[in-house]
């Protein structure tokens, strides 16, 4: 019988423990956790992503500003903009909300934002300390999955994990975290992508599968051994009668068929999703404390 | 039949191209790539090191300037020279060799180097930048894996890559490295290292492996398959009474058995060691040029 990964509730559980937290810093008269966000012009998502940060810092006691501009604003001004709140003590982390305008170089504006304050894990300075084993903000989605792992006690010691996919945001992290020497770690990782000969042998031969390919029901019962553990972190948005909205969304899994197979599997939704913006607040607690960046 | 990388060979024909490149800057007034090592102490290993540096560096007609001090020298004193090098025009890559002395933080050192000048790639601005995918300096025993892949012409694009070893120096970055959209790169790269299991049965399925976990003929004939590319980092010194010095080098390959197997296979000496060297003078003259970091 297969145990289900509920993101949905482990995300409550944390958001309760940092609310905690912070109550504790409030009593203590320290210094409240205060996430900073730009959001240039008025993409749906991001107004969306955006939305859910700010209701998510509300929920736990943190200050969080959101900065709007138009999607007129010049590179220069938002990176000046960034240059203030990287100097700003009352702000401990700023996120910069993707996709930004064609006219602005991203990864400048990305690599502008001081390390200490970069709670989205982006910057390099912040990934190469990942890679290295340095402390190090870890971005968003595969510190939600390690979370996941560890409250589920999942044992990753030699075990090996097949990760599908090789984004920056998910898979080659995912990759580096899960051959890490700790927990969750220790696991033996193969890397999967579109040139990929004998995917389906591959993930066969998986204790744990992170599907992070962003291709609808792409793993199904056939590529998966029995007792896996089955992490999936696609989302792909369908239309779909069945629902008010007119829209479901999918995973990289074909959960129906995949689930009876594993031992643990998250759902999509309420699997990974829920955990990005948890481990968005984790960081973002950290750098209240000035815990990865002590000066 | 298989076939010997030689690396010695490789690496004199790519002296060769940059010591023409030399020339041509030579000839056109433009800036000659200048080398700084800082090193600290008197370990017999660090001044060869340094000292196969230094004369690399001549060869090429590069410029170089050894910078030594006592194991005396404070960290703060140590920090201040490199604050200084990071600011002179006329110096282009900088490298302190380790190991420093015990009251040294080697991380604060290495940080402390602009990584504009940073050509032995160990500052977390490069290695994160690498992850990426952005132009950064690799560091020497990976960049020099790749130029022997790419000067063999194996090819590397759906082929089953298994690294042994997860050391920041070899095991992650060639992981990432070879996963890449590129060529070299598009393996699909399994990680392996102490806590892994099974390990013959995943060797075994490699097409190409990379051994670098530094344990003398660790890597057997039952290990791998016929036909695999076999690439030996491993540098093992151990006595003997066959050598003149009493010494000789030892790979993490079991050379005589595993090397009938291979189509392809690098020997230990001669083959990645004499290709470090070389990465870390293109690196300089990627320097020079301001490739990488362009302003």
């Amino acid at each position: 019988m297969y145990r289900i990964i509920d993101g949905k509730a482990t995300a409550a559980t944390v958001r309760e423990e940092i609310a905690a937290e912070v109550n504790k810093i409030k009593e203590q008269g320290g210094k409240i956790p205060h996430l900073a966000a730009i959001l240039v012009g008025h993409d749906g998502a991001s107004e969306t992503y955006v939305a859910g940060k700010e209701k998510a810092c509300s929920a736990v006691g943190f200050y969080s500003t959101v900065i709007r501009y138009e999607d007129t604003i010049t590179e220069h001004e938002l990176l000046e903009k960034v240059a203030e709140i990287n100097k700003d003590p009352e702000i401990d982390g700023l996120i910069v909300q993707l996709p930004l305008p064609q006219h602005i170089n991203e990864q400048k504006v990305i690599e502008a934002i001081r390390p200490a304050k970069d709670v989205d894990g982006f910057h390099p300075v912040n990934v190469g300390r990942m890679v290295i084993g340095l402390p190090a903000y870890i971005s968003a989605t595969p510190a939600g999955i390690l979370e996941l792992i560890e409250r589920y006690r999942i044992p990753t010691e030699g075990k090996h994990c097949v990760v599908i996919g090789r984004s920056n945001i998910v898979g080659k992290p995912m990759s580096i975290l899960l051959s890490r020497k700790s927990y969750p770690g220790n696991c033996t990782v193969t890397v999967c992508h579109s040139r990929t000969q004998h995917l389906a042998e591959i993930t066969r031969s998986a204790d744990i599968i992170v599907a992070a390919l962003g291709k609808a029901k792409f793993l199904t019962a056939g590529m998966v051994k029995d007792g896996a553990v089955v992490i999936d972190v696609g989302i792909t948005r369908v239309k779909s009668d069945k629902t008010k909205s007119g829209w479901k969304l999918l995973g990289d899994v074909d959960f129906e068929q995949v689930a009876p197979k594993c031992t643990y599997i998250t759902p999509v939704p309420g699997g990974v999703g829920p955990m990005t913006i948890v481990s968005l607040l984790k960081n973002t607690l950290l750098a209240a404390r000035r815990e990865i960046y002590p000066s």
